[in-house]
């Protein structure tokens, strides 16, 4: 479980008992980036058992207050913990004045608090990974985000290198990380001799607030998983139109333009049942969960299996968190059916 | 169950899993005053079963954040929900700049939102009660908040009634309302004839953020309910001094010398454990409850018992929000130890 999505907040517009508005968590090797951060996200953390982790970047899809309204707060409460770990608030245009209009609870901004204002691009580098953002169409400057892994070297096949008289020891290594090594004989063997072709990394993809876009679909072509708001059921398609945002079943047909592997539907309003939103999505594209508050999405590699939603409570998760749990390997790709 | 204090959040400065940061509901007859709105509050409504009721008032004991991030929100989700009865919103100087700041999430300021700064002195008066307003001591302008109910006219003494000739029926009711009634035969009788003395109402004080002080104190003279903040124990009694808070025992000290029927303590800090809290007033002072959040007390008028604890989750609950209960009557003074 090396990369998880952890959904801390899958509401719309306003909060219901059970869920808390706009907040998701991507995990990746330990770094961890928040797409939104609505308000109420900081005791989210607290309430899902990951505790308020020392996030390493809070990426804001818009400036409504569903998406920031848990801002000032988590600021607030790293900055009483005497935090200084940098950390990156990243967002549309906007961003630093809506901080600096909330300085008087928020009191002057942390000097580990660096906030840009971006567009579309590369927001962040990670080791093997880029996050980047995309615009999308919810009637002011909005964007989604991607989680873009690196492409793999790849599948090293052993035999072809005995055949080619690599012994086995540190020269596999070199090969397998896509260096040439020179035999005794003076050979040359080259990467692509023993390696397969090169395998694509995951991608995951968080919508944000948005009608259904090209761009969008464009962000997921490929991707292991497509984050996708869908606020209303089709019988209120007329009210997503004037509102911009999406429907479950016109998220369904953006993950079907996609090719993703799963389609996780969040950003329900009160006058959607998950249930509903279910269906509706799965009469156009097969692979969908709906998950409730405190829910996971674990992301193996693709030959490991596909993505899997993991239920709140389930003594397999947390591992997102930096939980103690070895990577899961082997695992059948299975779409799990136990959120509704 | 005409009279409650719901404790919405009970936590100081930082929310625990368990506890949210401040907001304090009293409910009585009906209408709905809360005490500050710390981020959360609206879904803390929500998972309290009581629901996002209607407010009449939210009283702000003071502009740092842990009391106020919940406003937005509140209001927001009120604008959804199309509201148009009028809502005060009262606090010290700074609160309408503090709403201004927040406009870019909040939008324009809803009509129905009257906003007022205010000092000490009475804030708003509701059938047969006041809400008042008393400076408190937290090294910024901060108010503490009392309901104080109107004196009730004396018990009605049925023999001293019928023993000067007066009939029984409406005439009855005319003096319990403290009229005179004239006799058949030209006799007056007078109230205070049949009357024993007023009985006082009651009052309940809610302190906000602060030292200990002499107008809490005053405040509080005689009554029912105190709610004290806590948010050290004696061992922080330095870090109380510098930060204007008080110690658990501080608050009991209060209590004592205002000889209130009960003290509940709250806006606890991660750093004092409820028990310990608890352990330490009572060295100073009998009746003390910690609440969690969503526990409740009721307050009945003296004659019929003494203000008591009701745990969340408990049968009994939930009356102040106007739930079905019938008023609880002749029940003995008893003060819970169920609250840890």
């Amino acid at each position: 479980m090396d990369l998880v999505v952890t959904f801390l907040g899958t509401a719309a517009s306003v909060p219901s008992a059970a869920r808390g508005t706009s907040a998701t968590l991507i995990t990746r090797r330990g770094t961890r980036w928040l797409v939104d951060c609505g308000e109420g996200t900081q005791r989210q953390f607290l309430r899902s058992g990951l505790g308020l982790v020392e996030l390493d970047a809070v990426l804001v899809t818009h400036l409504h207050g569903d998406h920031v309204l848990g801002l000032p707060g988590l600021i607030k409460t790293y900055t009483l913990r005497d935090r200084a770990r940098p950390l990156l608030l990243a967002g549309p245009p906007g961003l630093v004045a809506l901080l600096t209009e909330m300085r008087m609870v928020v009191g002057r901004l942390p000097a580990w608090l660096e906030i840009e204002e971006i567009g579309a691009g590369t927001v962040l580098r990670d080791e093997g990974a880029g996050v980047v953002a995309f615009h999308t169409d919810h009637g002011l400057p909005s964007l989604g985000y991607a989680v873009v892994e690196d492409p793999r070297p790849g599948q090293f096949d052993v035999a072809a290198a005995r055949a080619l008289g690599v012994p086995e020891g540190p020269l596999f290594g070199t090969l397998q990380r896509g260096g040439e090594v020179t035999l005794d004989g003076g050979r040359v063997v080259r990467p692509d001799e023993v390696l397969g072709p090169p395998r694509p990394g995951r991608r995951v993809v968080v919508s944000g607030d948005t009608r259904p876009c090209e761009s969008t679909a464009a962000a997921a072509k490929g991707a292991s998983l497509l984050v996708h708001e869908a606020t209303f059921a089709t019988e209120d398609r007329s009210r997503a139109v004037e509102t911009r945002h999406s429907t479950a079943r016109e998220a369904a047909e953006v993950a079907r333009a996609a090719g993703v592997r799963l389609l996780a539907l969040t950003h329900l309003s009160a006058r959607v049942q998950p249930r509903e939103a279910r269906r509706e999505a799965e009469e156009v594209f097969p692979h969908v969960v709906v998950p409730r508050d405190f829910d996971e999405v674990d992301i193996p590699f693709p030959e490991r299996g596909g993505p899997e939603l993991i239920p709140a409570g389930s003594a397999r998760r947390g591992a997102g968190a930096g939980g103690g749990e070895p990577p899961a390997s082997g695992r059948p790709a299975t779409f799990s059916t136990t959120d509704l």
